[in-house]
């Protein structure tokens, strides 16, 4: 790689953004003027039309990452004697749980194994036993493995059941399709990083405004109280706190490049092209996915690791590095995998190419057998 | 204006900042990548620098907004049976009891009013009548009118009474003197897009090591738990949750071009300097400041409105931004006063051209009476 030459990331954000994206953050704006709100108030319109929530949701923007966000959400939207359902198939959903202890909120979590969907019939079960659940929490793609969890049937499920579901939709939104209208789901929460392809720095909750505007003093924290970030909002157009201008206006024009691409089906489109290329050239390495294909979302692909004794991943991270691609570690704790994310402006292309580089850079560690240990496998 | 060339920010953060500040933000980068991690751990080390804590202090940076950083920094280092002292002039100090009051941690306010600086003698007695009191939360300059606490003598203060003292330090990092080693503080607030002339959307807290050390289990957020994000950080030298990249970068360039300045000693002179041409182009024309002198910050400067009826903020502002400046409003309910910023990557010469557009706005708008009335003086 030539030096000055950026690597293209191929993580689940911050991701490799386009040049106009970043050049977006060339200018300074002010806070407090009518060109910087005007900007503000058409991301909350944009980000709630992606989940088809015109009428019904609102957007409630905040500062900092998306589990920033996650926590403002369960914090506001969950009242202080509810109790929530957390299906937990990997490290976001533990997260969730983590959040949700900080909190003092009851909370159920069932674990499933990090390579078995959540469903309607295991969510619907669980809040059977349980009359005292309120709230399901549900991570709609799983970042620690890649899996995609049904969302439409586990929102259907909660409907039939009268609870209340929060989805943690980081990296998902924008690639896989959410309709709020079609699925009842009482909020979703992205962040500006991930599959818009902004940069990152700020998260959104787009909650059903009834439950928004009922959510009043339900918060721990002032500076992610989202009732009253919102109403300060609605009355003045702007943030409480210093927004991440640069960042927010970086935002607006990612979804403007996202809404001339074609929306979350022509962006799901070509990240499910990036998912399969990258699939194909590394199963004909002799690699393999942790997931069964079925259950994979076209975000992120967990690898297991070459059973090979000469493979180690901080090694085999800087050669690929070197060649251009930075890679994901693992987040699996009982077999030793690693990660290649499908997101950001990036083409199939890419996908071939980091399959290239990953093969030279098996080739340079000598490293016969690619595919994994027997007991990585079967673990 | 030109269409396209951006208004200069006469405002406390967001601020203009120089073009190479935001020009570092045209690079993707992996939040777990080596290159990336080194740019956080280096503006650990010279933010600490900054307030002279090489050895007692650690940074702890946090997403968000400099309020994010505000509040964990109470969360996590006042006790949850402390008792927090919050001598209040202004709508900062305000933000910290309101703050204090989500945490439910115990606090009395001394209202001191908005002129009127808080003092040694004013903490100490507060001190002294109440023994549960356990720490002061001080503003060092109060943004709502750009009033300058005494730091060194309110922290002297503390030390006598053995006392925690927890600063916010948001619009005098890197433009007041602070030294820790000298004037024992628990703990420094700041945040990048202010004094240093960073992007806005990353905060930091400056707490004493053994503190911050002994502060497990006192946060009520996960997002916020600066003893999580340091202890995650001193293990893995990232950020535990999505770090803003973009804006952490500029802050990297920002704290090159403060040091490349000469520090605190040469940005605090050239506020000074802005600071002392702005208030002299602005008496001349008639306009008074809210604030003596003698109290006067380097940062930012509360000025009566015009006492003349045809005077109306909104439209004085947009004649002024029209000229080429962003102004703020002001922040006082009893007097109207607008304010004018004298921080960010501009010099005196921007103070004596906003005076010049000030009094030409005066004078398109066809006022007479540029000295306030004379209610507002003495309210």
């Amino acid at each position: 790689m030539i030096k000055g030459n950026d690597p293209i990331l191929l993580t689940p954000g911050p991701l490799t953004t386009s040049l106009e994206t970043k050049q977006a953050m060339l200018r300074d704006w002010g806070s407090w003027d009518e060109s910087f709100n005007a900007i503000t108030t058409s991301i909350c319109k944009d980000v709630v039309e992606v989940v088809n929530g015109k009428g019904s949701h609102v957007c409630v923007p905040l500062q900092g990452s998306g589990t920033f966000a996650v926590e403002a959400a369960l914090a506001n939207l969950v009242p202080r004697d509810g109790k929530v359902l957390v299906p937990n198939n990997g490290a976001y959903c533990a997260r969730i749980a983590k959040i949700l202890k900080y909190l003092g909120r009851e909370h159920s979590v069932i674990d499933l194994g990090e390579d078995r969907q959540s469903t309607a019939a295991i969510v619907e079960g669980a809040i059977k036993m349980d009359p005292r659940i309120t709230h399901v929490a549900q991570v709609h793609c799983e970042t620690g493995t890649g899996i995609l969890n049904p969302l439409p049937e586990i929102a259907a499920a909660c409907a039939r059941q009268g609870k209340g579901l929060i989805v943690d939709a980081m990296s998902s939104f924008g690639a896989v399709d959410i309709d709020v209208s079609k699925h009842p789901i009482d909020a979703v929460v992205g962040a500006s990083g991930k599959c818009i392809e902004g940069a990152p720095g700020m998260g959104f909750v787009i909650a059903r405004k009834e439950i928004l505007e009922g959510s009043q003093g339900n918060s721990h924290s002032l500076a992610m109280d989202l009732h009253d970030q919102w109403t300060y909002m609605q009355k003045t157009t702007q943030w409480r706190f210093t927004p991440p201008t640069h960042v927010v206006a970086a935002f607006r024009s990612a979804l403007d490049q996202f809404k001339a691409e074609g929306g979350t089906a022509a962006r799901g489109a070509r990240y499910r092209r990036n998912c399969d290329t990258l699939i194909e050239g590394m199963t004909a390495l002799g690699l393999r996915t942790f997931l069964p294909r079925a259950v994979q979302a076209p975000v992120i692909v967990t690898f297991h690791a070459p059973g090979d004794p000469a493979y180690e991943f901080k090694s085999f991270y800087e050669k690929v590095r070197a060649r251009g691609y930075i890679l994901y570690p693992g987040k699996l704790t009982r077999v030793e995998t690693f990660r290649v994310g499908c997101i950001g402006a990036i083409d199939f292309n890419e996908m071939r190419n980091v399959a290239s580089a990953v093969a030279e850079t098996l080739k340079e560690m000598g490293i016969k057998q690619v595919s994994p240990a027997k007991a990585a496998v079967t673990a």
